[in-house]
């Protein structure tokens, strides 16, 4: 008796101590909030960390990405380029498939793959896009629409309803731009969603009319502005009403995609000033998914990024610094500023409204040697001068192929450690959605 | 009595399911290998990743980089430059203790600070330093000496011998380079190594004349040549030797330092094709340490960098692809190839010895032009060469912010997750020194 008594005590310890060790692989969280910072490399999280910085302390403060750290993502596209752009790069983080570049989750072949936002939709989840470029753009429409170029608008706008799932639209809450596209002389989507029953707001202040989902709010013609330049708050604002909207809506639970879209603009601008505004933005975006997630353990919170922007470098010019001091100064993004000098007849005094430190003799002779020829040249010499003032160093308008971050939170995040392919994340979330 | 046997049995699984979560926790390992890309941001590994990419197969192969990556590191010095040099960041990787650029195992006040190396001394663990630049140089000097600034090279390696820890040298086993700092007019350090039982060896091909510890191979007068310059796996060499000779000679372990030291020299030079040998080098140096953990299980294998050097992109010019095979075409450093081209007379003959593919019309023009100047000039047109044929981008000859990755493997590996602050590797190894 005592001996067998004995062997069920260790059997019980074997027990006990597997379902510790494996919990986390067998509950599955019933929410999923996917962020995704376009064009967000490495140096973006920790140049922010260093513009966030509080002077006034000893401590450089940690930011929301050092909090949740837990691995990095290989972003090559299907070819032999090693660089991706977002269409490639969000086909594979929506559906686990690696396709060419422009593909718009579809594989090498132009065949439609399955997104994971289809997926759920199928599950009978809630689905969401929050972003700051037209709902239409590649990120988004890769979890939503299928198309073999990201540049047919107009067909990928379509998808948004045609693409029914079990004969459901398939986003129940979409924020973003596009009025352009949903909006057309041979098609008025928004009509459309309208008779779905999903209410419809234009503004971005007016977002509170929403009221339950469906929903779609639609806030500009194309993207939203930068941050830097309207609402500096946008995508948090945006976050903050779809979390809420959303929240407890469904017993399935939902998938929301939230991205931080601009980051990316203002790196193909190489504007130091505008991408640190859509990075405050999107990190305190994380913060509220975050906050999300505390209250509602049953969540998940990855955030990722597509690929890196510009080829930014946090240091240039040979200098060991980096003034982020100064890249806060500057008040307007590059593009604003140089528009203002190009439409002003005094430059210096132009200049002195939107940055606390006066142009230089040299800095001013460049500008206006630039204003002289034409607007694009007076907004290259503008950039020119923030980027020597702060030793911020860019080699491209486009793409590079460094690694990315990935971050994760809550339930399952222990899933998105190490060194992944981007299609492993995907694949996860999949996983997660299939239950 | 049944009712008793039910408790034991409750706390026999509690305190068995402790000891599963907490073992690492508490069983620290004995060997210590720690090894440090100099300049290695994540640019780097990744370029690599692409660079060792077999074109005959359809699949991105990985590197043993992606197979061990656990986290992420803060760099930045102590002021507000933000951009660290390999003085400060050594002393935060040895002591846990930020510092000013230039600092030698000092602090902002220029106090000496206890090393790891040095406490490991005292713990009567072996100690070895394995580097490609003069031993003496900033990141082994931070391990082994004290001084306010590296600059002070004789003065550095004189406390190669003077720093005694208990009365002993302070390291067991060194090899790299510095003939030059070691063997000077006013002090001969390998006549003191020798009368203090070292063996001695200075060509790294005799590098097997050593049988044992105590021992020092200095292998150039100052740092050893580039890898694709001259032996392409110095590093490996040294690094399979170093864990042969250390290898269970010690009941209380070993810490060794070993650095792919060049990997910076390149990245400072903008020297892709150069720095890629490195990477090679120092990837194929850390699967031998893997292999080591693998039959020594009481060791635990960390891997990182102190900073970017350069502002290395994957991509640059506006063009959405890295040429890796272009990069693979150059046999020899730019430098290597600036020189040579220098000296020949016929230079697009010379150039066909060292690339496959011959000059353009346009980038003969531009060599020739450089030619006709410096051989100052020729090697930055050569550069502009390899850069633009690549699409690799860089933004400055020093270094940048960006976090560093970290890499850990063996154990009590688990320690070294997330986003860590550089000091943060430090204090962890410390702990697991102290015991």
């Amino acid at each position: 008796m005592k001996k067998s008594l004995i062997i069920v005590s260790t059997a019980l310890t074997v027990t006990a101590c597997a379902q510790l060790d494996n919990a986390p692989e067998k509950q599955f969280p019933k929410n999923i909030i996917y962020m995704i910072g376009d064009g967000m490399g490495p140096a973006y999280t920790t140049a922010y960390r260093y513009y966030n910085d509080d002077i006034n302390t000893q401590e450089i403060e940690k930011t929301v990405f050092d909090t949740i750290l837990t691995g990095t993502a290989r972003t090559y596209p299907d070819d032999d380029t090693y660089v991706t752009d977002s269409a490639a790069s969000a086909t594979a983080l929506s559906s686990g498939i690696k396709s060419y570049n422009g593909a718009i989750a579809v594989d090498s072949d132009k065949k439609p793959v399955k997104t994971m936002l289809e997926l759920a939709k199928e599950k009978n989840m809630l689905t969401a896009l929050v972003v700051t470029s037209q709902i239409n753009h590649a990120t988004p429409a890769s979890f939503t629409a299928h198309n073999e170029s990201r540049r047919n608008y107009d067909e990928i706008a379509n998808d948004y309803i045609d693409n029914k799932i079990n004969g459901k639209l398939p986003v129940d809450l979409m924020f973003g731009g596009g009025t352009d596209y949903f909006i057309r002389e041979d098609r008025n989507l928004v009509n459309e969603f309208v008779d779905n029953n999903y209410q419809y707001v234009d503004t971005l202040k007016n977002i509170n009319n929403i009221t339950q989902i469906p929903a779609i709010g639609l806030f500009n013609k194309i993207g939203l502005p930068y941050a830097i330049d309207a609402t500096k708050n946008h995508l948090e604002v945006m976050t903050d009403k779809a979390l809420k909207l959303i929240d407890n809506q469904s017993d399935k639970g939902f998938f929301m995609m939230i991205e931080g879209s601009q980051i990316d603009w203002c790196g193909h601008n190489n504007d130091i000033t505008c991408a640190m505004a859509e990075m405050h933005d999107f990190a305190n975006s994380i913060e509220i998914a975050k906050q999300y997630v505390d209250n509602n353990p049953d969540t998940i919170l990855v955030v990722t990024a597509d690929h890196s922007t510009g080829g930014l470098t946090i240091g240039a010019n040979h200098k060991y610094k980096w003034e982020a001091q100064k890249v806060k100064d500057f008040k307007v993004s590059a593009r604003k500023l140089s528009k203002k000098l190009f439409k002003n007849s005094n430059l210096n005094q132009e200049w002195n409204k939107y940055s606390s430190t006066p142009l230089s003799d040299h800095e001013a002779t460049s500008l206006n040697t630039a204003k002289s020829s034409d607007e694009a040249s007076l907004f290259i010499a503008v950039k020119e001068v923030i980027n020597a003032r702060t030793y911020t160093g860019w080699t491209t308008n486009g793409h590079t192929a460094m690694d990315v971050q990935v971050f994760s939170y809550g339930k399952g995040a222990e899933h998105f450690t190490g060194n992944l392919n981007n299609t492993d994340i995907a694949k996860q979330l999949i996983k997660f959605i299939k239950g």
